[in-house]
Parts: C-alpha cells; sequence; structure tokens
C-alpha cells in the first residue's frame, strides 16, 4: 500500500538542527538565509516530474527534493507526467522527447554532460534538467543544486555543460584487512578483517559526493592489490560494493597484481604473451562482467616498489597491458596502467643516476605500442606528489597512447591532513603548464583529456582514500581537496578561487567574512607549506623512508629511493640538465628544456630540483638561496600561526563543532610549522655555515634547553635525526616520574610558556608544569602522530599564557612516562604573553 | 613534594574550548572579548594572597584564580604574604589586620557581608576582600568575579555588601529513592535508591552555584519528610553531603516529620508535650551535632496534605515547632515551621469555605508563642504558588514570630521547565507588596528580613529541586530563576531587569544584542504565561489533582483541594469579600483588606481571585471579563510563537547547542500554548455563551477535525477533559497501524500542515504524513511529558512546512502506536506557509 518513494524515508529524519560533523561535506543543503530563499523560491516550480525509473534517476529525483527541502525548506511535489502548470522535469532527451513532446528541446549532448534548461510552454514555465544518459541527469541535478546553493539565479536558465575528458575516477587505497595506505581520515568504508564490511551506508554516500562532482568511477581497493580480490569466491563482495555505488552512477574497479594468473588462477606462469595467462584473463574478465555488467575496469602497478611485472619474462609494459586489456575490452571495460615504475635501489654515488627519469625512460619507446582501452596513470610530478615538482615529461612525451593524470588528494606529504594545504594552486599548475608536445598550447590537461593528439580516452585520475571518520579525510578543511579535484576533472578551466569559495559556501555558508577568510587561507597554503618544508624544488624534507610525516632533512639522501636533493657543504640540488646532469630535462620537449636548462630561466621555484648550486647562488629575487631557505621557513611559520588568528575571527559564523576541531587542527599545525623552520634552518645553516642575514637561526631568546636544566630523573638523550630536537638532545625519563626545571632570571612581568614535548603513539605520558610551586598546567600526550619515537614527527608544543613571573621563580616540568612514551621534553620557551 | 595546591589540578583541565552544557551556570567564566579585557588586566593585580587556609578560604583563593584564568587568560600568582608590589589579598577583617597591618581596614562588617577595597600603599595598589567571617570572603571573591564578567570596572573598589536578610536556604524536594517531588532536572544529586550517591561531585558544583548567590543552607530532602533521614545508621550518609558542601559555606538542614519519635525513636508517642519526645528530640539534635557540626537546622510540614501534626494530640503548632526548637537552640540551629497547612477535604459546595484562608486561620492566635529559632516559612501567596495570587496575608499578621517567604524556584504550576517563566518579577511583586503592618512601608521583604518588627531572624527560602540533568533545570533559560532567587535573597531591591541582564551576560556572554533579546524574553515571560494559562486571578488552569501541567479547567473544582474558581454560565471567581464572601480579605490589614474589598479598587489582575463576577463585568481597562480572558489567551499564544522568532535572530551569537536545545524548547512551548489558549477560550465560551467580539474562538479556519476524516483502523475518542481536544474528540488506533484522511479543497499554494497529536510517557508511536501520495514528514512521539493519557498535557504539535497542495489532494496521517500509547490524533491544519 505505501508508494514506492518509501525510500525517501530516510531523508526525513534529518529536519531539526543537528550538530555539524562534516559527514555531510559540501551536500549539507543548509538552510539558506531569507534574502537567498526569496529569489530562489520564486523561480522555483513546485512541482517534480521524473521520467525514469533507474535507480540513477531515482537518485536525481531523491537528491533535488533533499536538497530544496534543506536549502529552500520545500518539498517538491511529485508528479508522474509532465504538468500543465510547469514544473521541473527530470530525464534524458530521449525520455523527456516522449513523454512530453510539447517542449522544445533541440540539442545534442554528450554522455555524462546536462542541459540545464528553462522553457516556457503556453504561459507554463518549466526547469528541465537532461542530458545523453541517466548519470548526466544526476549529474545535472546536483549542478542545480549546486547553483541554489552558491545564490546563483535559476530563474532562467541555459546551462550546457560537458566534461572536459571522459576519464573522472577515483582510487582509493584500501587494503582488504580494512587498513588504509597514506589514508588519513580512519579506516576503510569498503573492506573490514579480509572482507566487506556489512553495513555499506557510508560508501552509499560517498557514491552521492562523488557523483556530485561528475565523478563515474572509483577503484575500491590498494594498487598494491592483494590478489584474494579477484578470487571468484571473494567476488559476491565486490558484487556488494558495486550495488552500493550504482544509484549514484559510479562504477567500481579493481586494483589487479599481474602475478594473479598465477597466485590466484593456479597457473606456473603470468607471461603475458603465454596464450593460458591470456585466456586466463579472459575468462576472468567474462566471470567479472557476468556478475558486474557496469565493471569499470582495472588499475594495475607492475615493476615498482617490489611489485612483479613483464620484466619478469623480459616482456614489456606494452605487452603487459594489453593481454589485460584485451579481455576487458569486450565488455567496455578500461585498463589503467601506472607510469610509476622505478628502480629504488639505484647507487646514489652515481650522479648520473635519477629516479625522475624513471617515467619517460621506462615508456616513451612503448607509445603506440598500447591498446586503445589502456590508459597510462602518470602522476603529475616526475617523483612522487611532492611538494614542488615539474609535470612529468611523459606527459609530452607520449602521443600515441591515452593517458590520465594521477593526482593525489590524500595528503601523504602534505601534512597528512593534520596540516592545511589545498592543493588545487599546484594541480592546476601542472594542468596548465604548457608542455609544448605540439607546438605551443598544449597544456598537461589537453594532454591527458586526449583533445592534443585525439586520443579515444584519458583524464584525472585522484587517490582520494576517504575513510570511515565523520568528515571522511581526517580534517574538515582537506574535503576542499576532494572537492576540488571533482571540479577541475569536470572542468579544469575553473580558477582555484573559484573552486575554493564554491567549497567554502556549499561547506561553510554564505557569511561573506567565512567565505574571504577560509578560501584565502586555502588559496595561500601551498605557497605557506612549501615554505615551512622544503622551498625551491627541494621537495618535502621529510622521513623519507618512513612515514612522510616529519622533518627529517637528510632521510632522501644516501640510499636507493632516488629522492635526492644532495645537499652537503657547498651547495644543494640535483644536477638534472643535459650539458653536466643526469639528461633529465632533456625528456622534454626542446621549448620546455630551453627555460629549464639555464639557470638564467629556470624558475627560482624549481631551482635546486633541475640544478645543483652553491648556496651563495643569487636567486631571480636577488636573494641567495640559503638566505631564502632561511626566509621562507620564518615566513611559513609566521603565516601558520596567524592561521589560527585569521580562523578565530570567525567564531560564532561557523557552528561551534567544526570551529573547535578546525581551530585545534590550526594551533596543531603551528607547532609542526615551528619544528620544521627550527630543523629546516639549523640543518642548512650547519651545513652551509652561512649565517641568518637577519640572525633568527641559531638564536632562541627565552629558549632553555631540556638538557641545560636542573634534572630529577630524566636522562639527557640524542635525537634522530638531530635537527628535530633543539640543541640535538631530548630529555627523557626511564622512572615512573621525572621532574626539571631552572631558576628564572628575566625580567618581571606576564609571560606564556612554550614547553617543546615528544607525543608519540605508543603511549600517553602526562605532564605538569609548576611555577614558583603553583600548577601552571597540566596535559597528557594522546594525540595520533605516525611515530613511536622522539623525533620530527612526535614533536609536540604546549602553551600555558597569562603566568606572572618574578625573577628566581622555579619553572619545573614533571613528567609522568606511560607504555613506551618517555615523557621526552625539548625546551621550555619563556615567551612575553601576546595579550 | 606536591604542594597542596595540588586539588586545584582538576580545574586546568577544562583549558580548552568545550561544547556549552549548562552544568556551569552562570559561573561559565567564558574568555571576555578583547576590549573588555584590557581594562580589567590592567585594573588587577597579579598576585594572589589568601590569609587563611580554611576550606572556605581554600575555595574562594581557588574560585578567583579559575575566574581570572577563564575570563582573562591569566593564572594569579598565590603569594603566602602580602607582596611589597601590591596584590589581591583575600582574608577577613582580623586576618588581615594581622598579617598585614600596614593596609588601613577600618570597618565593621556583619555576618556574610563583604568589602571589595582598593587600597594604595607605598606606591603598591592592593585589591582586598575581606569580610567578617570566610563566607564572607567567598561571597566577596565571588562578587569580584562578577563584577569583571559584567564589564564593570575593578580600577578602584569601595563596596560594602551586607546581605539583607540573614536566611538565605534553598530547598530541595529529594526523596531518599533518587527522585524529586516538582523536580524538572533529572533526578536527585543527593539520593540514589535509598542512599547517598557514591559521586556527589554535581553536589560540590551545586554549593559553589549556592555559594556565588549568598546561599548559605540547603534542605536536603522533601519535607514529605522520610523519617528514616534521621535514623542514627542513615547519619554517615548526611556527614557525606554535609563535607561536600562545606568548603562552599553551605551548611545542610533536614526536612523532619513530627512523628519520628514514634517511628524512629520507638516511642508509643509524639506528643509534643510527652517529656519523653522532649528528650527524643534533644538527644537527636546532641547526636546529630556531634556528627554535623554546622548543621543548619530543620524544615516541618505538619497538619497539611497528610502529614501528622500536632492537631493528632490536641496540641498547637506553637507546641510542636518549641519542642524541636529547643533541642536545636543549643547547637544554633533553626527550625523552619511552614505555614503551608489547610484541609484539603474541604466541602466545596459551602460557599463560606476558602483555602487561602488557611494559614492566617492556623497561626494568628500563635503569634508570639513561637521559640525565637523559630521560623515560619510562608508560601508568596495563601494557596500555593500560583500564576497570580496576592502576597499572603500571614506576612502582615505576624509581629512577634520568625518569618521566611518560600518561594518556587523550581516551576511547578509554571510550565515544569518546559515553558520560559521568569519568576523574579513574580516574586518582586510579592516582596514589594505594603501590607501596611506598622502603617505604610513595610512591604513583604522588610516583613520576613525582620526588619520591621525587629525580629532575630527570617529571610527567604527557594525551592530549588535542581537535578542531574546537566543544565541542572530541565532548561537552560530556567537557571535564571535560581540566580534570580539567590540574587533577590541577598539584595530583593534589585530590580528584575537588572538580575534577568547580569545572568543573560554571565551564562550567555555579553553581545548586546544577546542580552537585550534574552533580558527581554524572561522578563515578558510571566504576563505571557499568565495571559495564556488563566488570567484575572483566575490561577492555573491546569489539572489540580493531577500533574500540575496540562490545561483541565474544571480540575480544581468539586472537589476538596479548594483551589476553586467557580466558573460556571453566571460568572466566574471567588468570592473572597469581607461583605459576601469568604472573608479572606479581611485577613488583611486594614488599608490592604479596603483595596481589595471594593471591585472599584481591586486590581484587574486579582479581580476573580477576590471577586465572583459575572462575565460582562467591565474591567477598568474597559474590557469585559470574557473577552480579556479571551484576548489575553490569543495574545499569550501569540507572544509564545514569537520567542522562537527572537530566539532564532540569536543564531551564531549563542553557541550551537544551547541554542538547538532552547528553541527545541520555545518550538514545543508554542505548541502547548496553543492547546491552552483554544482549550481555556472554548471552555469559557461554552460556559458563558458570550461570542468572542474578534471572531476567533470556536472558528479555526483550515483545521480539518480526526473525527471528520476518512478512517481506517482509528476510531473516535472523548478526550477528558473535553476541552484538551479540538471538538472534545481524539481518534485512536487500537490495531498496529491505522490510517485518517481527507482531500483538500482549498487553492493551490505552498502550506503547512500542522498535525495536532498526542504523545504519552508510555510508548513512541510513529507518525507518517503524506500528501497525494508524497511522504512529506514522519516522526515519532518520545518526548517525556507527565502523563499517561490523551489530554492536554500530551496534546503535541508537528508541523511540516514547505508543501505544494493542489484540490483534490489527498492528506493522509498513518499512525503506529507503540505501547499505551494510541497514536492518536486531533486534528490536522492546513495554513499559508509562513515563508
Amino acid at each position: 500500500m505505501l508508494p514506492r518513494i518509501h525510500a525517501l524515508l530516510g531523508l526525513l529524519a534529518a529536519a531539526g538542527l543537528q550538530a555539524e560533523t562534516g559527514n555531510q561535506a559540501w551536500l549539507r543543503y543548509a538552510a539558506l538565509d531569507d534574502g537567498a530563499t526569496r529569489q530562489v523560491r520564486e523561480a522555483l516550480p513546485a512541482t517534480l516530474t521524473a521520467l525514469s525509473d533507474s535507480p540513477v534517476a531515482e537518485s536525481a529525483r531523491g537528491e533535488l527534493i533533499r536538497g530544496i527541502r534543506g536549502m529552500l525548506g520545500r518539498t517538491l511535489r511529485v508528479e508522474s507526467r509532465v504538468p500543465r502548470e510547469g514544473g521541473i522535469v527530470l530525464g534524458t532527451l530521449a525520455g523527456i522527447r516522449k513523454a512530453a513532446p510539447h517542449l522544445p528541446l533541440a540539442a545534442n549532448l554528450e554522455a555524462d554532460g546536462y542541459w540545464l534548461k528553462t522553457l516556457r510552454v503556453d504561459g507554463a514555465r518549466y526547469l528541465v534538467i537532461t542530458a545523453e544518459n541517466d548519470r548526466g541527469v544526476l549529474y545535472g541535478a546536483f549542478a542545480l543544486l549546486r547553483k541554489i546553493g552558491l545564490g546563483e539565479s535559476v530563474a532562467d536558465l541555459d546551462d550546457r555543460q560537458t566534461p572536459y575528458a571522459p576519464v573522472r575516477w577515483v582510487n582509493q587505497w584500501d587494503n582488504l584487512d580494512g587498513s588504509i595506505e597514506r589514508g588519513y581520515g580512519g579506516r576503510s568504508i569498503f573492506w573490514d578483517n579480509g572482507n566487506v564490511r556489512e553495513d555499506l551506508g557510508r560508501v552509499s554516500d560517498y557514491g552521492r559526493m562523488l557523483a556530485s562532482l561528475g565523478i563515474g568511477a572509483c577503484a575500491i581497493n590498494n594498487v598494491n592489490a592483494n590478489p584474494r580480490v579477484l578470487a571468484s569466491d571473494f567476488l559476491p563482495q565486490v558484487v556488494r560494493i558495486a550495488g552500493a555505488f550504482r544509484p549514484w552512477g559510479v562504477r567500481v574497479a579493481l586494483s589487479v597484481d599481474l602475478g594473479i594468473p598465477k597466485t590466484v588462477g593456479g597457473l606456473d606462469t603470468f607471461d603475458p604473451l603465454d596464450p593460458r595467462v591470456t585466456a586466463w584473463w579472459k575468462s576472468k574478465a567474462d566471470e567479472l562482467y557476468r556478475a558486474i555488467p557496469d565493471l569499470a575496469g582495472f588499475v594495475l602497478k607492475a615493476d615498482s616498489e617490489g611489485r612483479v611485472g613483464p620484466s619478469a619474462y623480459g616482456r614489456t609494459h606494452a605487452d603487459a597491458a594489453n593481454v589485460v586489456a584485451r579481455a576487458l575490452a569486450p565488455h567496455g571495460g578500461l585498463f589503467f596502467y601506472r607510469g610509476f615504475v622505478y628502480d629504488h635501489r639505484m647507487d646514489w654515488r652515481n650522479p648520473k643516476n635519477d629516479r625522475a627519469r624513471a617515467a619517460d625512460d621506462n615508456f616513451r619507446a612503448l607509445d603506440g605500442k598500447f591498446d586503445d582501452n589502456v590508459v597510462l596513470q602518470i602522476k603529475n610530478g616526475p617523483i612522487d606528489f611532492q611538494a614542488r615538482e615539474p609535470a612529468s615529461p611523459l606527459f609530452g612525451t607520449l602521443e600515441k597512447t591515452n593517458q590520465a593524470v594521477e593526482l593525489q588528494i590524500t595528503q601523504e606529504y602534505f601534512g597528512q591532513a593534520r596540516h592545511l594545504v589545498f592543493l588545487v594552486p599546484m594541480w592546476k599548475e601542472t594542468l596548465d603548464f604548457d608542455m609544448h608536445a605540439r607546438g605551443a598550447g598544449t597544456p598537461v590537461k589537453a594532454l591527458v583529456s586526449g583533445k592534443t593528439f585525439r586520443r579515444p580516452s584519458g583524464g584525472f585520475v585522484g587517490v582520494a582514500n576517504v575513510g570511515l571518520d565523520e568528515n571522511w579525510l581526517g580534517n574538515h578543511l582537506s574535503q576542499a581537496n576532494l572537492y576540488g579535484f571533482g571540479r577541475l576533472a569536470w572542468d579544469p578551466n575553473l580558477s582555484a578561487r573559484q573552486i575554493a569559495e564554491e567549497w567554502t559556501r556549499l561547506t561553510f555558508g554564505d557569511d561573506p567574512k567565512v567565505v574571504a577568510t577560509i578560501a584565502g587561507m586555502q588559496l595561500a597554503s601551498w605557497r605557506i607549506f612549501e615554505n615551512y618544508t622544503g622551498p625551491l624544488g627541494l621537495q618535502t624534507l621529510t622521513d623519507i623512508v618512513g612515514n612522510h610525516y616529519g622533518v627529517s632533512v637528510e632521510a632522501s639522501e644516501r640510499n636507493g629511493w632516488g629522492q635526492w636533493h644532495r645537499a652537503d657543504e657547498r651547495g644543494v640540488g640535483m644536477d638534472r640538465t643535459i650539458a653536466t646532469g643526469t639528461g633529465f630535462i632533456g625528456q622534454f620537449r626542446p621549448p620546455v628544456a630551453a627555460v629549464y636548462e639555464s639557470l638564467k630561466t629556470c624558475p627560482d621555484d624549481l631551482v635546486v630540483f633541475l640544478h645543483h648550486v652553491p648556496y651563495t647562488h643569487l636567486l631571480h629575487s636577488g636573494k641567495t638561496v640559503i638566505q631564502y631557505i632561511y626566509d621562507s621557513h620564518y615566513e611559513g611559520e609566521q603565516a601558520v600561526a596567524e592561521y589560527a588568528r585569521q580562523w578565530e575571527s570567525l567564531k560564532g559564523r561557523v557552528d561551534d563543532r567544526r570551529y573547535q576541531e578546525v581551530l585545534a587542527q590550526l594551533e596543531y599545525q603551528g607547532g609542526q610549522a615551528q619544528v620544521w623552520r627550527d630543523a629546516v634552518a639549523r640543518w642548512f645553516h650547519r651545513a652551509s655555515g652561512i649565517p641568518d642575514a637577519k640572525g633568527r637561526v641559531g638564536r632562541y631568546p627565552g629558549r632553555v634547553e631540556g638538557e641545560a636544566m636542573k634534572l630529577e630523573g630524566y636522562a639527557v638523550s640524542e635525537v634522530k635525526p638531530w635537527e628535530a630536537a633543539s640543541g640535538g638532545k631530548a630529555i627523557e625519563c626511564a622512572a615512573a616520574r621525572c621532574v626539571a626545571s631552572f631558576s628564572y632570571d628575566g625580567a618581571p612581568g606576564w609571560y606564556a610558556l612554550q614547553v617543546r614535548y615528544f607525543d608519540q603513539n605508543n603511549g600517553a605520558s602526562r605532564f605538569r608544569l609548576w611555577v614558583a610551586n603553583q600548577l601552571a598546567g597540566e596535559w597528557a600526550a594522546t594525540d595520533r602522530v605516525p611515530t613511536r619515537k622522539v623525533d620530527g614527527s612526535s614533536s609536540a608544543r604546549r602553551t600555558v599564557s597569562g603566568i606572572a613571573l618574578r625573577p628566581g621563580d622555579e619553572i619545573r616540568i614533571e613528567g609522568l612516562p606511560d607504555g613506551g612514551e618517555t615523557a621526552a621534553i625539548d625546551y621550555i620557551e619563556v615567551r612575553p604573553d601576546r595579550n
């Protein structure tokens, strides 16, 4: 007896006000303010006719009802026919022409594109949301809701949109055990303990988010693939996920391993040219497509970082790619072959060795050898998602191969969602970079989308790695990167500012101060992050063989992983020139290579990525390299300190929960920026022997090192790397309770005490700070950071302000270790109170 | 090794931002904005010397540190001596004179009073907080913090305060099982399951709140006392509570039962004149004081509402009071004898019977017969905490007896913390009312404080009934009543506006719009409540023999409880005149009685409390009584609807959590005000037969009664009282699922549907509302209201707005009963959408 829209039931529950958890991301559909509402209410019809009952069309209809109810407080009337009074009409072009031939809709649309069109017929007004396919209709519904959310007029629409590229995918590096490689938003939404999750509600929610951006496929397991994902008895699990995504037009893809015919298939080989291997892949693909007819395809990482590959049989990447691709082709599946192939056991002593060369070296000769449903998936830069890299030369090399740019949404090298970094400006710099592949005017975006060389496929792949955390990515502000990826994949000509402002309005509301402040912070954040972690193309100076998080300047050196910056006493940088270096620059087309080859024209931002220079080398700005390193780190740290002040200006304008969560994150980031600043500046200060012209590096007024205090129980230890701790040393407690103290000998006044301590993930030490025998602060070291050691990742800061100091006061810190954590302390800094 | 201020440890935990739960009430010490901060920071010394280490003095010191840290972000330096650089000095006059004789402090202060005094000595500035006793010092510390919180200057203080009256107590009607009689803020903070609670943290917090208001004692069990509270083996439990209160200067008092010598003591009598009874009370008091030397005293309810009393032996109330008081006297304890003595089995047919007379009738002859440590505890009005009563005449009668006014903080007859009612304006009307007890100029406040007749004791008793709910009283805005009681008890000359603004600033911050809006709502709320529940002295027209919550106009009639309003076809009101009525007016002194006796001078607000008048009687305003009843209910309902709109204007200015909780409460209250309006207006309309001049009563455009719908499963039932349901009827569902529907026949357009249903406390029915086969709303009836029946208390409202209706649309409500709840529905009202 209940009609079929019973399925909408759940959507109605959220009528009341609720805490903003971030779980709705930019799809909150919060009530608009009265001014905006009036305009839209007048323009918007009251009825909604959906001319299809496919699951995707149902999603479009449900989303429109939900969004308009949320933003405008109105429930659209669902009509089964197109009413005479006018209304919103939702359907494919074919569907509308059949059901409502009186609506004049002369247009041809491409797949996934949409058309929002206001029509006036016999005095009635229709708002038509139409497309070639149901997925396009869904994208059109989201587009209309976005317009309403952004306060744009919907009175007289004629908006026809076609996606810039056919490939708009995300990859998730989720392991079947539920962990996520380089995931910072909690455990997998797909997997737990080797199986698919019982509750796939978050998968459906994720599908909705992806659909709102026009993203049509998602690879649901790590590219370092567990072969079990292709086992026949595992298939029903994948089917369930495909079912959860399907109503949102999101197709499932799988990461596979080239060795699977052997490990899962039971063959004694995985040689791509062996007919048994060919047959196995074909049979496996047929089996998969019987269960999941809309499977999007496969992703493969081969011959890289320990994965098996065609080299085992002396075959080429093209051999490997084509055998799989031919199994997928009859079903319309795509095969993404990752360009991220390099040798991680290179001899670092050979100055001609260069990891940056690897992709081009590996794939240049294979151009033209790949089938038409193979897509080469190429990271934006030649190394690995570093803070600053040139575009990968391979984009400009390939002419007869489909390609896709792989952008990393998850912030592996960008503070792992503990630091604010909006990646869209960086992505745009790559996408807009002119590779001169067919003369001037062939930016990366045109190459990867297939426009330049008229390739049948290509586009954008984002490594998203969302997780079960309520806000998906571990940080409310990091959601902007997922949003920005999707928007760029749809239209890379959008400006970073437009994307930042769109996202802020939809996510935090349209208060102009909120929009200006948050968008401003986002837009500045990449440069700021670069400034305090490694500018001039140094790459992120992090623990490169470990967690990729904390500062560790030398971690990349003297090992086979090839992320060398070759800083020593004399200078810094990788000589990648054609003339004297590794020749990497020669992989670019000549007009690009010419700019990079000469120090006269090489941009400052990439100077030490491409050249080895002395510290005294003068940049185009007129500054020496060493002074630039000092200055940028101080500027970066200062800018991060400002984030919290900027955010505080939004109190009361942003909901309390997200206000507090973001503020805590920004305060933490401020402490990390200090560690980075001091570590990098001191490292280069020691290496170069050149003093900071502004006298800051090595001088820390008010700072008292732990090792200089009077210690009871605490013992001095060497920190590795040395630059991660002030003075290279910390004090650690091996007893149940230790005390460190010193006597204050400055002027009387109001002060803040900054305690620099270490908060590892293997214990919850407690600290108490006493001033003149009075308890001034106490806290526990319970943060989640990716280290069990006293190092740059665990370095943390506690500020206790509003303390009246008098000469002779004893300042005493008491540490109570816990588990593997030694209540380690670096220093206490006495600073004039900022109030 | 840890210094003794270790006890402050817990206070430091709350450094970060937290959700506003209301648990800190007006003592949040939220950070002040920068402007206010600068002024205070400059004026406030950096050090704090406390010249006593009593627990109360420690509380004062800790509170100052906590408050200044919270509001100003500074930690006062605790010094053991008075420093030469100046500082805050905290101590009794005697203590300071001894430890710091150089500070000139010539003053005499009364117990519990305090003096905040800025002194300049040898160029140093001291801020002295001093008092006669430690409790006064604590009150001074709270006063300084309040000044800071209110943004007042603390630069040059000379503020000497003496409490208006010696008695400033609260009573809690907590039962030993953990329930609270007339408590609306959760279960008892003291008791659970017959014993004291394990965790008395909330008792300590409550002590702090009371101390901040200068309240010095708390009776911790129901006046309908469980005799076990005086059993010897129970004493250790009381001792624990006294210990939790003691650091805040709050002394414990106990409610006792006059029969205890028999029930607990094992005597065969409790005759107050029996020497064994005398001896028993003395021995019991001595035992108690050995365990609790600062026990404040006892409270007794006798010969009332089923409690035993001296009448059992033909003794007087004075006999009963004095035997107990004499046992307490050697220890300094007070004995509160409640004046709330009346016969609840009166013959309602006798027009001369009058419950309002009872207190005066019972105690007039005993004036002068009570010992000096007996205090007669008299409710503000002669009946029982009704929305409008005159002052109790007994206040003006007694000349030789200590008295205290009993004010009810818990909102028994004022919407039970589901309705916003700020009681301070009402209390002030009583306290300021001139009783002419010794000529003009003897207001109630002067009488109860003992000033008029120079009594040794007397003052203010508030029935608080806070509970374990995070916000103590069940409603954030109700906290203002506890605050207001305390402030009035300290100084009844404070204006209601000052109290409302103080409370709002301290509780919600000093945004001028927030202060103006909330204080404005509070100040208007008593009159508004009176308007929709029973004006002109009708009293609250509630279920008087039941829950005292929902509307039930006739519940007070034709029974022995004596709260009659005697409304019938001819007129309304109790004739309490001397000339023709019960003579109640004659209990007042002649100047007061003369004003009340004549309809010419009797205030409109009390007209039907004191007179029986025809409905056509013309009020001073020129309106008839019946039209006033109609108009006031419509005005009251309209004003409550406005509350939510006013509150919505504070979005973003009030923290999200309290914003949402209060908004939900105000929306609920809006629904209840509708029921009250319709019920009372319709009842008097039927009784009087006189139409509403404005044509509203009995005409409800857009309303479709449940009984007029097409019913599937639902059956029509009579509601009791009839006026609680529109049309006197509801529809109830005896099946698992029932449906009621009707066809909409109005104009097309946007509408809101108001569904009036019944939400009892014995089930959680579900409802679904469909419009033209589309789900428009669903909800569950899960509110906590004090009824298991379909009546005025359970009548609830759900508004579903933004619905596009077209003629012929079917509007259908589906009910799914649960437990004892029948998914009952009163009506659906179709209203034009307010947007």
